[in-house]
């Protein structure tokens, strides 16, 4: 039998996702659940709520319990954290270079990578020099990876990727969604998402 | 040694505020901490980011996720779960009487039973009727607790616990705040609330 799918709606440059990746992994395979990655962009979602900007920084005191809650979940995580400047970066070509690689062998590891070195690093990810020089340290070749990211096809699958997490309701990252049409948010549902699909394949 | 000390900050009309209500009490007894209920109104909090109500229904996507977050929460919790209407109620009244509780010795009992009517039965909470039945239900004198709930001198003490809570960084509910002023949010963060208060005793 087939493993129940649970897909992992992010961005890159939301902070909780950084949590959620660094964290799906092992917890997917205990629970026997194959995670499809599915990076979209939460600019156009956020403006569709009309917020300009993150509501980290939209609303200060939101912001600062996020920063400090962030650096202590991460020391319980035992995870490296520094805080990014500028917050939050511009995650399109992180996006665009991200559905290269899922359709190869390499995509998760570069999604990975990309949120430790903004989130564990403190580096920039957000223009061509950044992602370069991240695709090289993975062993691979960044001038046709970025040439790939930057197809009509590639920009148009982010496009569609990012339509499909609003119409299944997605406000925020990150989210999950099940084949059974719920919807989980945030880096705390992660392990409900998980319980949820594998009893619903199990019922199903 | 005095046990350490966690400040449980809720307004009743808070929906995860409810869950964070039913699971405190087993926790804190296991953690061995010492918690103190201290309502407060999230309304001029609210206000004062901007928001006139809830953003739970400011914001329909996130409200979505949320009725059904809570449905499906208060599943595995096996609490009984009611979607109140209106939403949010007036909490104001509720808070009164909740302060003269908490001086005596039926506070915390009162405010899991107007948890309990708003969100497991889905009754009102808002009036002065509904808050007689409430205080019928446990045994106490509707009367003298109303007349002490409209006194100054609790009118006053409400208005002084919400400006602490807005002083101490609350922006939502429920929220948990330490002596050594860390600040969690969230009923996810009750947990590692319980985990920080203990910790920081032991240090201390």
């Amino acid at each position: 039998m087939p493993l129940p799918v649970l897909d992992f709606w992010f961005d890159f440059a939301s902070t909780y996702s950084y949590l959620a990746a660094m964290r799906i992994g092992p917890l997917a395979q205990k629970a026997e659940v194959r995670v499809r990655f599915r990076p979209f962009l939460l600019g156009p979602i956020f403006k569709a709520q009309g917020w300009s900007t993150s509501p980290f920084n939209l609303y200060p005191a939101k912001g600062r319990h996020m920063w400090r809650d962030l650096e202590r979940s991460c020391a319980e995580l035992q995870l490296a954290f520094r805080r990014p400047d500028p917050f939050p970066q511009n995650s399109l070509l992180a996006a665009r270079v991200a559905l290269v690689g899922l359709d190869q062998a390499w995509g998760e590891e570069f999604c990975l990578a990309i949120f430790c070195a903004q989130f564990a690093d403190g580096r920039r990810i957000d223009d061509t020099a950044a992602i370069s020089d991240i695709l090289a340290g993975l062993k691979l070749d960044p001038k046709s990876a970025l040439a790939a990211a930057q197809s009509d096809a590639i920009k148009a699958r982010l496009r569609t990727q990012t339509d499909e997490a609003q119409r299944l309701g997605v406000f925020g990252a990150p989210s999950f969604t099940t084949a059974d049409g719920e919807l989980f948010w945030g880096n705390d549902r992660l392990e409900p998402a998980l319980r949820w699909a594998k009893a619903a394949a199990n019922r199903g």
